[in-house]
């Protein structure tokens, strides 16, 4: 029986105040948290709930933090996110970006000292509302390795593109540049399942299928997969993701990114403050008149959705698709959760005295 | 025998003003041209002069452009190229991007109704020399195939971004946001060997290693090479570039973009003017001292360059090192030119009545 996004929202909300946030931040971290769940990205949802917890348990997020800009011109700016939750740090951020876009056509955040943000498409998405286009990204904690190397450098660090259009939905970008999420190997490992060659490498550097080999100091794969495949250039996005969000803001990064996970301790010798984001908007109407632009964006969908296919069941999917779907589905239907998922959430319920999901 | 930077330059200076181009604009056009073949992306050089003189002699290239900003806010403008040189349209672009960053901290230029810019290096490098991060993206002549179509629908449709560091040159991100470059498939074709699977399809979709699939009607694929591997991830990106190259500033999209080669004749029934590029700048000091962000940089790349990798003779490559070593080396003891490019130049040598190459 799937839970409905109000319950769901009700629930994160509560623990989110018990760990001590105000009202509004309770609410948004909410919000953020469960687009995930009705947007189908489970691995970035609910399911997280309790790692955020835990995080807060060691005292690695502030609960009341005080998020401010740090340094600044018309159309850039840094942000401090005071160890906050990304959940709510990300809108903060986004929000300046934003109000900078309508006074100068653009406008541009590098974001130091946050947390895991959910995921990139809610912040850009933000922007689309308001007819610009949403750019937003995230460093991660290592878990890829760069061509040819051995060691894990690099988080999924996730590349989000959003683009308003007119009689279709928005074309959402949103998307790890590893060759495959985390989510995907968890799936394989609950199912007992080999993953395809090119997915992760072991601890050596040499292929493997074993969906454990991660959890053994294996490493995920860049984009691409191997240098024959063009690996180097899921290696170079995820850098573009990592300077971005964090060497231009002041952030962690690299393998000096903390560890979302609370049983491994940050890098003993940071190179900067938390997790780093970057997010970006930029007025349709600073380059042409908003309905020129959705107009050719529905014809670009258009013959992108209408194009021949190799199998004429399985059409061309427009980026963003896949995700509005579920979100359709989910709003209507409900969110499914797994019974783990479950059982974590109602361990939380019990120790802050809040009513189970069940 | 190698030729030196310095000839290669005048002999395609010379070729630009005989088609008619004024003075500054033909040594703007050779030195974006011959910066590809000394950074060694012999694809995007001067072999592609003739070319250029084709589309010129079809009326494709206007070498007398007024190109103009059509539309602009503070950080955002649309650029016009007047069917110009993409070569000499860019730069203007990447100048007026510039600009507004050095007033307001960024700025953002779609380009309208131009040609192939060369290498989009280049033009990101141009706000690098002023410490700032530079963008360069542009559409192409379809050659891609989106996951699961039989049809080509995008070019290869490179992103840029370059970062400047302090002790070490600068990272720069340049790629082709599909699995191989067609200058690969070129050099498979010449050698008469077979191609990696997942660089290719053929004319039905099918998986092909035979490297003249793509003149019978096959196509490129994506980064990712297949859905399994995330080719919806290299179409998803490579359909980024083409919207903010082209749909955001009224170029041709998508199959719709104008072949580079002269012998195809473009859309009947063209959906915007000419190719579309999209260039930008931001201040590294908008968001934080440049000498703190050039220390992480350099702290970024020395962590990278000394990883630990699977092969203790490969080394990890830092974006843009392998471009740079070209550049030292060809600086220092010349471009090398294949013998059917020589003779490519000196017919157009013979045609506008300059001195041969040899």
């Amino acid at each position: 029986m799937p839970y409905t996004l109000q319950q769901l929202t009700e629930f994160t909300r509560d623990i989110f105040k018990a760990i001590g946030c105000n009202q509004k931040d309770a609410a948004l971290a909410a919000d953020v948290l469960l687009r995930s769940d009705l947007r189908g990205i489970d691995s970035h949802g609910i399911a997280r709930l309790s790692g955020y917890v835990r995080l807060w348990e060691k005292g690695r997020i502030n609960v009341m933090p005080n998020i401010k800009i740090v340094h600044e011109t018309p159309t850039t700016a840094t942000v401090d996110g005071d160890a906050g939750l990304g959940l709510v740090v990300a809108p903060f951020a986004m929000q300046v970006a934003i109000d900078k876009a309508e006074k100068y056509g653009s406008g541009w955040v590098s974001v130091r000292n946050s947390n895991h943000f959910g995921i990139a498409g809610y912040h850009a998405l933000m922007a689309v509302e308001k007819d610009m286009i949403g750019f937003a990204m995230t460093n991660a904690s290592p878990l890829v390795a760069p061509t040819y190397s051995s060691e894990r450098l690099l988080g999924t660090n996730p590349m989000c593109y959003a683009f308003p259009a007119g009689d279709y939905p928005p074309v959402v970008v949103d998307m790890a540049t590893s060759a495959a999420a985390n989510g995907k190997l968890e799936i394989a490992q609950r199912l007992g399942k080999q993953v395809p060659e090119g997915w992760i490498q072991d601890k050596t550097g040499a292929i493997t299928t074993d969906p454990h080999a991660l959890k053994s100091g294996g490493s995920l794969l860049p984009l691409g997969s191997d240098a024959e495949h063009g690996s180097h250039k899921g290696f170079a996005l995820s850098a573009t993701v990592d300077i971005l969000s964090a060497v231009l803001s002041g952030a962690n990064y690299g393998p000096w990114v903390p560890p979302f996970v609370a049983f491994l301790e940050p890098p003993s010798d940071p190179v900067g403050l938390g997790i780093g984001h970057f997010v970006g908007a930029m007025r349709v109407d600073g380059f042409r008149p908003v309905n020129e632009f959705k107009a050719d964006m529905d014809n670009w969908i258009k013959r992108f959705k209408t194009s021949q296919t190799i199998n004429p069941l399985q059409k061309v999917i427009i980026p963003g698709e896949p995700e509005l779907a579920a979100e359709i589905d989910r709003t209507k239907n409900g969110i499914p959760l797994v019974d783990a998922v479950v059982k974590d959430l109602n361990d939380l319920a019990l120790k802050f005295k809040i009513n189970p999901l069940r």
